[in-house]
């Protein structure tokens, strides 16, 4: 069998068991770690000698599960339905989530142009509590639309409250923004943010662990705040009651050594409470998006060197090297002057302007895009003369 | 001349020095401590050598001050208004002034029954805005009903806003509260705290550097903001501007080695934007009163050691023996019961409980007051049996 068919196997594997392993189970992310994904799938599938550690009923369950998957049709269906399958050894998989260890997701559903990996590097995360107060609501459409505006990416949870806000602003301000479900992404939750999910697929991505058509369940949401919490930056609590998700989810986010931030309100407000103690145990306290972009940096880690040139351009995809074509040399330019150019559509412009500034090739400029001077030396086959 | 008239001599020098040297200026109290209070007395009324670094004018400037002032009929007139005059060396001076250095205050000008220096060493500074909002004042005066209501004396500047609703939340809860003023302690201002003013004098102090009739200037207020810092555990800003005199209070509690709290607020809203300013800066984050006591501490480092005796009753004064002595030993009681126990008035039995418990003889318990168990040990002449 050649290197090329064990990828595929490994991947249809890994597509299997999105049905059968739960979200976060570390249990099965140990096996994957011990005996590969082939052998964990002959298992279940040959009904072979169970791992150690797992009870014969469980085990009886598992093996239930993957003999009613079907990989192939799910990946059909889910391609059909504009949905992919990113899985580690991927080029798009984003590295941070390695960061979870065992409980890293045996891969990802992934709706959406852009490269979530590029997207994933520049992103910070902004959640809080579904039942939340318009104060809450306010602040984080503002802040994540003075994030976007900065040309960070939005990650939220697609809920109603404070996720909805987040992505909203985001998507109002022509920036970038993720939702990470908890059920499958070609089953949009809740129900009625159906248009908003639908809306951030076009201009965004939409992710999850879970496989096409499969429901969020509350163990699921929890387990869901940790992708959110390992793919991003840092975490923003807007709004959170004690012992909320979103408070969880921050926590997820200091253990994994990323920053935890928190929006203050009124001490009168029960919704500001959760927010409030995660400060007290040590979170940054941010007011705006400049605060927040201030503590994430300025991306400076994951940008070329300053004085080096940037990847060389040969390596870019297509339509990211027709979108970077399309930027004028001297100026910057705003996204719709520059689909036009390239040419392509306002949101596929977007995501690739977003890869591209991920990569070190272009900024954001006010309401617009420029060249950085890497990518200006870069485009001239050489370092400026000093 | 007797050691007892070298005191007189030195108190009355430094009465007169409160009608010359400016609250906070570092070269008077330089010369203070180099030349002594006699000798800079002498100087100022001798026309005597000027002490080095300061200008011929501003020199003659401060003789004729010295000229003007008339010490003795201040401390009659003062004593007639109520009003005495504590300085460095009595046993009422509030150590911690003394962190203050050169800047340390002359003397005090006090009104009211209890002890400075013991009421100093339990209590917390509550300060902000004038033009706070309705929030704010909700804040501040439940903030600091609670710490009355768990013993702690409530310090703040009688100024319009959030210093008058925390002195009205502390004697709301038939608390202990202390108003220091920018001007003579016979002369409230702002006017309109004329009443509140009166009030804090029969319930708890209001104190100052500046002598009977004296005015406040701006730079009054903003060198009376060291002296609430210095004074108390901690300073908490409830609501401020950006560059606000309150936190500039905060800022002189956090060089004074103080602990430095701010209650946050909507991020929408520019009087917490200085509370977020601080709390970015390293204070720490308080909600309600209970934040604020589990920082500032049980005061065990100022009660007596926890097996140890407490100070012998014989060393307490006669009123505060009596009010002592009204303390049932099985049960706790209200501060109106210990008021007809004593006998006392309502304000003089709570003057004394709280001097009492910054002795470590009585805490208190719900609503009322008990013994502490230091003090039944020493009431039966010995520690207890373990």
């Amino acid at each position: 069998m050649s290197a090329g068919a064990d990828a595929g196997e490994e991947r249809l594997g890994r597509v299997l068991l999105t049905r059968v392993i739960e979200p976060g189970d570390e249990a099965g992310g140990r096996w994957l770690r011990e005996l590969g994904v082939a052998e964990v799938v002959r298992r279940l599938r040959d009904g072979g000698r169970r791992p150690p550690g797992v009870s014969g009923e469980r085990w009886a369950g598992l093996v239930a599960r993957a003999a009613r998957a079907e990989p192939e049709r799910d990946l059909r269906e889910a391609r059909n339905a504009g949905v992919r399958f990113v899985c580690p050894g991927d080029i798009e998989w984003p590295g941070p989530l390695d960061d979870l260890g065992d409980g890293r997701p045996t891969g990802l559903w992934v709706r959406g142009a852009p490269s979530l990996r590029t997207w994933a590097l520049g992103s910070v995360a902004v959640v809080g509590a579904r039942a939340c107060t318009e104060y809450g609501t306010h602040v984080a459409a503002t802040l994540a639309a003075g994030l976007a505006e900065r040309g960070w990416v939005v990650v939220s949870g697609g809920a109603y409250g404070i996720d909805g806000a987040a992505h909203r602003g985001a998507l109002a301000a022509g920036g970038a923004t993720v939702a990470v479900l908890a059920c499958g992404v070609d089953r949009p939750y809740p129900r009625g943010h159906t248009a908003l999910i639908d809306r951030i697929a076009e201009q965004g991505l939409v992710v999850g662990e879970l496989p096409p058509g499969d429901h969020p369940t509350p163990s699921r949401f929890i387990l869901r705040n940790r992708v959110i919490a390992a793919l991003t930056r840092g975490t923003v609590v807007v709004e959170a009651a004690c012992r909320s998700g979103s408070l969880a989810t921050a926590r997820a986010a200091e253990r994994l050594g990323r920053f935890t931030m928190g929006v203050p309100g009124p001490v009168t407000s029960s919704l500001s409470a959760g927010a409030h103690e995660l400060l007290r145990g040590g979170a940054t306290l941010v007011t705006d998006a400049a605060d927040v972009v201030e503590l994430v940096g300025d991306m400076g880690e994951l940008a070329p060197p300053r004085r080096g040139p940037v990847l060389p351009r040969d390596l870019l995809d297509p339509a990211a090297r027709a979108v970077l074509a399309a930027l004028p040399g001297d100026r910057p330019a705003g996204a719709g002057e520059i689909a036009r150019g390239a040419p392509t559509t306002l949101d596929q412009a977007i995501a690739r302007l977003y890869e591209l500034r991920a990569l070190g090739y272009v900024e954001r400029h006010g309401d617009g895009w420029k060249l950085t001077r890497q990518a200006l030396i870069s485009a001239r086959g050489g370092p400026a003369p000093c």
